[in-house]
């Protein structure tokens, strides 16, 4: 099931979205209201709209963002890192969250901002110390996130709440999957329809089972936490009036413009 | 005033702390019961109960906590590093926050946790980009933090999230003091009567003006998010069975016990 978070007529819901698009945009797709919410038992409502009649927000609002520097090594190799021996996890701010056709919006002290094409992971319930066997119990599903970067801040600023947690620097969406196996699915992103970055999950060095494990042995998610799991190489600049587009395999694309501040 | 946060009866609301404490206990001081939120203005409602009938909350339950790494000279100094060039920005997570009172609780893969005593700064209203001289008008008021950190595994993870951000490392309290001038308050950390950590916060590197300028300039703060302001010299190890004690001049003092795992 795809879940997506939308607007219409000024209220907010979440609903399944069913159907196939022939096309790159959403024609032939409808949205089935939900009842309640997605992080417990719920129903259809049956009551159905077009989705292109819809605003399409963050299938998600999280509380926190945990996410995950280095997970894969030709990332690490492509800005001259080491890999790490464990993973490098740093939190990005509910603030910084946008959904899907929302701009990206270039923050004042950087001049050099980066796309980061990344599988994200929805958690579903309560949870800490998740055993290894039980990691699948506790997600509700997938979705594409662009790990927004303000490289130039990053190096300047070695812990990284300004560099990626600037407002904006969290696109996620378009919805949720639910039912997919993330491992091994393609991962792109295009600018202005070229392609920039292209790896596949296999090739993370955690697993999404190791790092719900290593980051619960830390911390309690909460629903609607989500879990940003690394980029792939490619990564490069973003400039006022681009067009960047993330896309995995079996669950679609998050396209955001690139706009200057004001 | 002091405004805190308690459960009575199983109910939680915010109140204004009345009296004079003579002794190191809460005999004498009163709690009057807020009518909403302080976040907004709000009045008294004239109904009073004993301070020590309660259970005192954290103070606030903040969606974000920005930290400041390395805002005194003297604390870089004794762990071997170099005072940093711009304020570096980290985020712990509302689930680590406790309360006074409250258990810090050992996390499983640490030998070494640290307490760090900090002022806190309890942010009022939602805010961006804040003019340095509207600072003030964004600030509700002032607490007592302890940034507590896993020393061994922040030097094996480069980026902080579970060294810093681990379920119960966010003790904040007592209550949030709104009449006080911030620059030079005596900052005490003793540990089981043992005085370890004393600064001021006139020793700051950047002041509370210049971090929330910096911070403001990346993202959106929101009522009851916090920063905390980074610890003087004299960081060190806790045990469990140890009582730790943050103490703030015109604040007052947040206790806390550390106890193993399970």
């Amino acid at each position: 099931m795809r879940i997506a978070r939308f607007s219409i007529d000024g209220n907010v819901a979440f609903g399944a979205v069913e159907g196939d698009s022939t096309g790159p945009g959403l024609d032939g797709l409808v949205i089935d209201i939900i009842k309640g919410v997605p992080f417990a038992d719920f129903e259809l409502s049956g009551t159905k709209v077009p989705l292109d009649k819809v605003r399409l927000l963050s299938p998600v609002l999280p509380n926190k963002i945990v996410a995950i520097g280095r997970n894969y090594a030709a990332h690490a190799a492509e800005l001259g890192n080491e890999v790490p021996t464990a993973p490098w996890a740093f939190f990005k701010p509910s603030t910084s969250v946008i959904g899907p056709g929302d701009s990206i919006v270039y923050p004042s002290f950087s001049r050099e901002v980066h796309h980061e094409a990344e599988l994200a992971v929805v958690i579903k319930r309560l949870c800490r110390e998740v055993p290894r066997e039980r990691v699948k119990d506790v997600i509700l599903g997938y979705t594409c996130a662009n790990d927004v970067t303000a490289r130039d801040t990053q190096q300047t600023e070695k812990q990284w709440a300004r560099a990626k947690g600037f407002d904006s620097s969290c696109p996620l969406g378009p919805w949720i999957e639910t039912d997919l196996d993330p491992s091994d699915l393609a991962v792109t992103a295009t600018v202005n329809g070229e392609l920039r970055q292209a790896g596949r999950t296999a090739q993370m060095i955690n697993s999404i089972e190791d790092l719900i494990v290593n980051i619960t042995e830390a911390m309690t998610l909460l629903p609607g936490d989500v879990l940003l799991t690394g980029t792939p190489a490619g990564v490069g600049p973003l400039h006022p009036g681009d067009e960047v587009a993330v896309t995995i395999e079996g669950i679609g694309t998050l396209t955001n413009k690139v706009i200057s501040r004001g």
